[in-house]
Formats: C-alpha cells, structure tokens, sequence
C-alpha cells in the first residue's frame, strides 16, 4: 500500500499545542503515515475560509489522501461528526458545510456519521474533538478501516450557503471571498462566467474606487505597483498590485464587492 | 522497531529558518524519524509558557516519542543541557525548568547531562545550541542511543515556580496561566480543585469586571456571544466566550485574576 | 536509498493553502519524502531574504536534500526555471538569484532550466508555478531522475547585489541584513574581517546612537538587558539585548548600518 496521507486543515493556529496535539494523536495510530499542515491559520470559526481553502486544495493530493478539517464553531454540541468519500479522496469533518466545496465538485459516494466509539480516544472531551474524535478516525481511515466501519450512512448533511456573483445583463458584481497573504483579492467569479460575459464587448473592471487596468496573464504582466486583474491558480478573477498588495491599496478585504460593467 | 517520532517545541518562531535548520540535523541523523512540530511560537525565553503547553500535549504522542525542547534563555551559558526518560517518553531540554510540569505528573526514571561530545556536531555554537547540541541529542535518542551513553546521570535539576491558585473557605483566586488561539483564558485552577469548593453552595465566578454566566460542558452550551466558564482540554477551568475571544471581551491576559466567590 | 528530503523555503505564508498544495504534488510524485519547511514566511517577493535565510540553513541538511526554493516575483514571466547540484544537494528554484549565496559557498556542478514537460504538470498556472512547476520537479529530483534530464545545462543564471560592509582604515560600516525573531540585528559583518580589524587596536561599535557594550560569547554572558554584539549562529556580526530585543530598543531594523570605529 502506498504511504497513506494526512493533509490538516483547521482553525487551530500555531500559538498554541493543539495541532501539535492531534499530529501526536494520529501518529499514534498511524505512525507510518505522512502528516501534512494545509493550514491551521483558518480565522477561527470561519467554516466558509476553511471550505474555500479545501476546494482550492485537495484536489493536488495523492488518491486516497484523508483531510482532517476541523472548523468547529459547535465542538462539543449534538452537531454530528463525519466521514466520507469523495473523488477518490476521505475526509473527517465536522457536519457544518465545511465540505460544500469539495462536494459540488466531487460528489460523495458514501458518508457516515463518526459514533463508533472504538476508533476514537475511550474519553472525548467535549472541548478538544479534533484531539478525540476526528484525529483518530483520519488515522484510522488512513490505516485501512472502511468508511461503514465508523456508523451509519448518512443520507443528508449541512450545507453551506457560498454568495455566488450576481451576473446581469449590464454588470456583474463579484465577491471576494478570500484575501491571500499577497494582498490578492480572490472573487467568486471563474473565468468561463467572466468569458461568457466579456467576450460580447468591452468591459470595465471597478474595484472600490478605482478602476482595474486591464486582465493580465500573471502578475508580472502588469507594470509593477500597478491595479491589474487576473485569473489565479483556481481559475477565479482576483485584483491584485503587481509587487505589491491590492488589498493594502484599496483597503477592501473580504465581502467586498468588486464590479465589472459594460462599458 | 516503530517508527520514531521526534516533537517539537521551542520559542524559533517560524520567520527565521531557525527550526528547519533543526529538523535538517535531526534528518540527518535519523532519517526515518516523524519530525513533529507542537510549536515555535512560544514567547521568546518563556520557559513557563513552555512547560504548560508541553504538559498539554506530551501525553498524546505515541509511547517513545523524544521531545525536543528548547526554550532556552541561557543557551551558551553554564546552564546544563539534559535528557530525560520519564513516564515512557524521552524529553531532550536545558536545565531550566521547562520539564517541571511533566515531571509531576510523570516522574522520572533518569535524567542525564548531555556531555558526550558524539552525539553533538563537531562544533557547537553558543548561540544556537538548538543546532549543536539539543537537536543531535534527540535524533541519537529517536535512533536508540540508551540514555545513559549522553553523560552522567543528575540527581537534581532546576525547577519552575509555577503559580498556584488561592484556595480559602470563601474564595478561590484563580491565575490565567495561557491565553489560546481563540481568546480563551486558561486558568490554573483544576476540576477536582473547583468542584471540591463549589460542592458545598452556590459560587460566583468574576472575571475583570464581570460575573461569568455560568459553568458549562462546551462552549456551544452558551449563548452565543455570552461570558461562560468551562472545563477545557486539559480539565483546568478557562473564561470563553461563545463564538467570540473572551481576552478581548475582557481585555484580560496572562497573569490576571479569576475569583470564585461563594455567594 | 537513504529516504529523500525536501526541504521548503518560499515566502507563501502559512494562512492560505499554497504551501500545503505544493506538499500534496510533491507526495504524489514522492511518497517516500520526508517533507520540511525551513520558512514560508520570507516577506514576499523578497528575494535576498529568501537567500539569506536558504544560506544559513542549507548545510545542515543532509546531503542529496532537495530544496524548493519558491520565492518569484516573476512567475508567470519569462524569467527561466531553473536546477541546480552543489555541495552534494540539489536546489530547485526560478532564475533570480536566489541561490547566489548558496553557489558562493559551494559552486554549482550544474545547473539546468527546468523545460521537460513531462517533470511538471500537465498544465501550469502562470500564477502558481510552486505548485505546478517547482513542486514536481523537486520531487521527480528527489525520487532519483537525473538532473540533466529536466532540461538543457544552462551557462549563466541571476545574481544577486548583496550589500557588503564598508571597511575602511578607522571604520567599518556593517549592514542589518536581518532581524530575526528575537529582535537580533544580523549584520553583513562576519567574524574573520571583524577580527582584522579589530586586532590591531581598541574599538567601539555603535548602533543607532548607542554604543554597544561589548562583544560577548553568548547572549547569556551580557547582563540581561544591556546591548551586546556577538557572532551569532552563521558567524556574523550581531547586535542584541540580552533576554530582550535589539531591534526594539534601538528601533532599528533590515538595511540600518552598524559602525565597528577605532577608538
């Protein structure tokens, strides 16, 4: 068997043991296993941030990858646990919508709800779920146990309401969803909305108060410190400063809303 | 053998290349190894901060694991550096303290000077004895050096002061040792402590200048928004709010005060 | 084989996914890797920081690591890809002279662009060449492809001005390449030039309007709370406060100059 993966992504931060804490957990029950932060610096609570940087990220794991997601604003209520299979991937999350993303790319083939006590730690605390329950059912499901072997299939979950880009017949009007660490303004507007779109006459892209210069290739395309826009590595529109920060430039920040009219 | 794991904790920080460097000499020595990060954020030369979130996490790691602990003050001093087995784990670390916590809980079965100049680099820096001498130590160990082949064993080694809470018959005053990721602060004061004093009649928790709503299971069981007081993951009882950072709710920190206060 | 080491340096922070998403590639292609982060959090697009942090810690690695060096200004331009082999490692990174430091201490036997196709993915973002171009073909390196096969040999590549002190008979002016974690002032300076100059007669060294104390062995050997200098872990010239930090006290950072005066 080829060296099972476990990619985390959580809203634990780095200040504190927590991670630290699961990785020991899961090492524990899976020593062989590749353990691999996405990220712990999900603001916490967001399980939109977290669902967004999921989707942007699972699918450049190797088959079989198990995401250990914890976002988990309701640890310790009767929200349930789960797990699932999807795209040839497993993930243990929390049932928040934290998966949305991955599911409307890739459908689940089966879910489960994580209530067989034998493959979490014998006492849960019902502060610390990630370090009793989803930490080692991930290890588990990377050591071979089936999906059906954690509880029942599940036939319906939460799901997470994504704001999607209102496209008019004159305008359309974006979100930005995240803010990466450049400064970049990612949209929830993909390139084949934006083609369809752009593609009848000439546009204009308004960030703020000011309008964007012109679709660029990749940054460097744009003359440096200037307002560009492009098409990032997820194939969204984002604004962005060649060398330098959209966000720090416009001060706009997540929920803003970016517009791009006819002109 | 199982694969070894090698955890780490240290106040590096992570914008230096100060702990790559660090797993760079552990790989070398014991390639197999999972290296393991708890944290490097700990507040520079914070020993005590250290020691709580090593005796949070240690007891999840695997049977064997070797902690490499450098939080380290008087790193080039006379200061010893040491090694340690205790409670089935092995904990390299400078004398200084940082093993206080877990050595109460687990004593242990044999310290040692780390002497023997083998099991350093050739050369070691006073400034970065992490590099030289600590990280080595803990790769030899994870690769099955015994204990006893590092330098002589100790009788003593330092210890910390580790604050403890105030218990009278009518209040209890209560430290915040560790304020986490989530705003939550993390008192000293245990379960076992807090019930034997709350046992007997109805109490009043103040944190600043605000009575604490109640205590209860999980941060989901307040009102969203609310103050609320709750057991945490290491069973000692921290101020939250529900959804929200009780640090800044209160803007309290490390080293305030919580009173328990029989009504 | 002794097990594969990639080792990460990129400035992709660690709030978003990208530096997960180039871990996943990489264990796609390389399963067997020990994966390790030197630093995500160069500044971006700080090209002689990521030279700088790369130079300190390469050496400590074992021999044959791969380092995935993604620090890139230019991705998506024109500007070439490139592998190299020096010192017994390999290094995988774009042309902009990131590596200068590296290849002054251990000259490069070769060095080629990264062309072939078939060691990238079949599709390559112009926003995200870490993931799509650098990851894999760090990883192809690591599983055992020759370097030759990843494209023609190339002849000249980038390099990088980094600022050198200015040593004159009576003085020398040092330059704050980094301040690292702890508020040390790394300098420019490094111990044999220092030690020349300072032989032959008394000194003082001052910085910003202070003069430092004296040189010292190790932080731990000044009192605590005065300025010291000393030759931290590369063998530079170093200002700092003993337990605190230099940076802080003299508000001084990257670029500021440090003068060595005869007396």
């Amino acid at each position: 068997m080829a060296r099972p993966v476990i990619a985390l992504l959580t809203d634990f931060g780095t200040i504190d043991h927590y991670a630290g804490t699961v990785k020991g957990v899961v090492l524990g029950v899976c020593p062989e296993a590749a353990v691999v932060d996405i990220t712990h610096e999900i603001p916490p609570h967001d399980v939109l941030a977290a669902a967004l940087e999921l989707a942007a990220a699972y699918k450049y794991f190797p088959p079989g990858t198990v995401f250990l997601v914890v976002v988990d604003p309701g640890v310790g209520s009767a929200r349930r646990a789960m797990a699932a299979e999807a795209g040839g991937y497993r993930f243990v999350a929390p049932d928040n919508g934290v998966l949305t993303l991955v599911f409307r790319e890739v459908p689940p083939k089966r879910v489960v709800e994580l209530t067989e006590r034998r493959y979490a730690r014998p006492s849960v605390s019902r502060t610390f779920e990630g370090r009793d329950r989803f930490g080692p059912a991930a290890a588990w499901l990377a050591k071979g146990i089936e999906l059906t072997a954690f509880g029942r299939t599940l036939a319906s979950w939460q799901s997470l309401e994504v704001p999607e880009p209102s496209v008019g017949d004159t305008q359309i009007v974006a979100d930005v969803l995240r803010v990466d660490r450049f400064g970049n303004l990612v949209t929830n507007l993909d390139r084949r909305t934006f083609d369809r779109f752009a593609g009848v006459g000439a546009i204009e892209i308004v960030a703020g108060r000011e309008a964007v210069g012109k679709v660029v290739g990749a940054y460097a395309d744009a003359e440096a410190g200037s307002l560009c826009a492009l098409f990032g590595s997820t194939e969204h529109l984002e604004i962005a400063v060649s060398g330098g920060s959209a966000a720090a430039r416009l001060a706009l920040g997540r929920g803003a809303r970016i517009a791009i009219v006819r002109r």
